[in-house]
């Protein structure tokens, strides 16, 4: 299969899922004696979750397309790992809801590790698709693909794994640092390739 | 009709139906006196509802290009026989969770019973949209396709509806027996077509 | 603007407004003496209104693609009478659901109403549309648009607002004969097109 | 990157999050002594919003389209302000609702400032792609990007963030001549670009 099918079903999964997120932040029923001012600050969770998740699926997709780029073509065991892959992805409103609502209740912790372990099988799949792609000699990459830059991207998933497996862990012992650590993630990730990031690249 | 504008439709349907499924899954609200670790792992039928059939729609959207691939365009009665295919695939998150929610209760039948029914009927559209194109002696064919690919496809096709149909009269008698065997199926596409499949192939 | 990225957004709007039509159908939560079954069978008006909505949906898309591909671009007027356009078609899942709901009970022609005054607004739109591409001399009509063909669709696409219109009015007295005249609105489309229609035309 | 795999995802969210604006209106299901007719003509504020942000997110998608035609390709930058420019349109749904959960009630102004924040943000994430696609001598121009329209595009873009800013104050003050605003500039812009706009040109 050629990889554009693939591209435009992944990306309507990763829109789809990311839009879906908005169901995340609910709009408050019974406001009590409170004022509704109040009731929208109270759950500022709901939009930190929100952001972070959001911003998440973004720099996965970015991710995604860097790998596709490299590649000449899909086989079905690739495009298998893809849809496991973006069951991961289509799942994350679930654990960003959960989160959000029960980061500051004595269940957090039981929360943040749903999100954790969402996001660390997300960068399993991700990581075993550029393994499968790239091994058995370069089953599925462009004839034309530079060696130096397809070590540079298996190098720059390397840390993914670990890091969001270390978030979980601290979130099993703190729901609330852990939520910060993968805030923390997502921002090192947009600066990191913005800013030290292959810039200069413009692929038209 | 070129096929492209219907790929961009039903790749937009597959990859919105499959996303949706997440709405299976729900955030507890009221733990009781329970944890709300205790409340995730008891509502396990979710994530495996959610899991098998996002998996199963994964499985038709890879045969449903497979099947777009060997054709030359669309016709009228070929658009209608999606639409129709795809009422049927955007149907499946409401079986889902119908079974999510029952398959363990005394009214479980009546859920694997609504979906094993939507899965056959899934089936039975895919299978006379194909008949469909290669009838008439090719009606829909590119003039290029191959006879042994396409008796090929046409044979790999021909087990899905006995055995949605077979899933659901089992059922229709154990319901947890019944979701069982639809999970089991999902699996055996994934393995059989990852392990045993055509997996030389890489189309650019 | 070129018409394929219209067709990108409308192909979008399109599959979630069908997609999101199974939010229609409800996971009966409270069973109190009836079994599953029962329930299941109760809400028969859902599974009808699903069904009626989505090959509507899918009607207009097919038409929606039979007026760009006579097109040879887009000017803003006409972006615009599309936002419009979509606007209707991303609302039919509330009349569907509100008329489920509701058809069988005192409030029904309220229901019908609403329903039909959308699909017929939906029409509207259609029509504007194709009379704005054709008009000022067709300008937005590709150079080599054959006349006849022009001429077949804008005759193909007189009955819309009138047979809409007829069955809301007829809705306003009766609801449920109102809704089986959108059901045979739509069985009568997808007939005539692929029976009577210009089958022979496979455009790759 | 390429813009075409930004388009598509772009267009994947406007078109999800504008379908998903129907969640804003609900079935009523507690008519109380009420009829039906009477319970839908009491929601009319969820049409209107329902309406106005349709509307505006069509509006943006015609803008970001015409941006994105300017453009030779995107860098890791540029993709990252549009995650952060779509996060702020899949948002929009929750504001909608917001304000027309609230515009008549003595918390309106909360609503219409959270309606207004959120535009207002989109503009500003709207202004900084454009203005950082043109920085630096052009980073990111087509070569043959004419001049002029460049600067017309700019000149086009400047009212955006001070009218919703300035909707969003008036807004603070009393939430129904804010949502009014929201509304004119809708219109506004529909009209502008329409009658006055740039009509003959017809890209194909």
């Amino acid at each position: 299969m050629s990889t554009t099918r693939l591209e435009t079903f992944a990306d309507g999964v990763f829109a789809i899922a990311a839009t879906l997120l908005v169901l995340t932040v609910d709009v408050p029923s019974d406001l009590g004696n409170n004022t509704l001012a109040h009731e929208l600050a109270k759950q500022w969770p709901a939009y930190a979750g929100y952001a972070i998740s959001f911003v998440t699926i973004g720099i996965i997709w970015v991710n995604h397309h860097t790998v596709l780029s490299q590649l000449r073509g899909a086989d079905r065991t690739f495009l298998f790992i893809n849809v496991f892959f973006l069951l991961c992805i289509a799942f994350i409103p679930f654990p960003t809801r959960l989160l959000a609502t029960y980061v500051r209740t004595e269940n957090g912790e039981a929360a943040a590790f749903t999100y954790g372990v969402t996001l660390t099988a997300t960068a399993i799949f991700f990581n075993l698709m550029w393994r499968y792609a790239i091994g058995g000699g370069g089953r599925l990459l462009r004839p034309d693909a530079d060696r130096r830059e397809v070590d540079g991207i298996t190098r720059s998933y390397r840390p993914g794994v670990p890091m969001y497996a270390g978030a979980t862990v601290v979130g099993i012992f703190n729901a609330e640092i852990g939520a910060a650590l993968f805030g923390a993630i997502a921002l090192f990730y947009v600066a990191s390739s913005s800013v030290f990031g292959r810039d200069d690249e413009v692929v038209p």
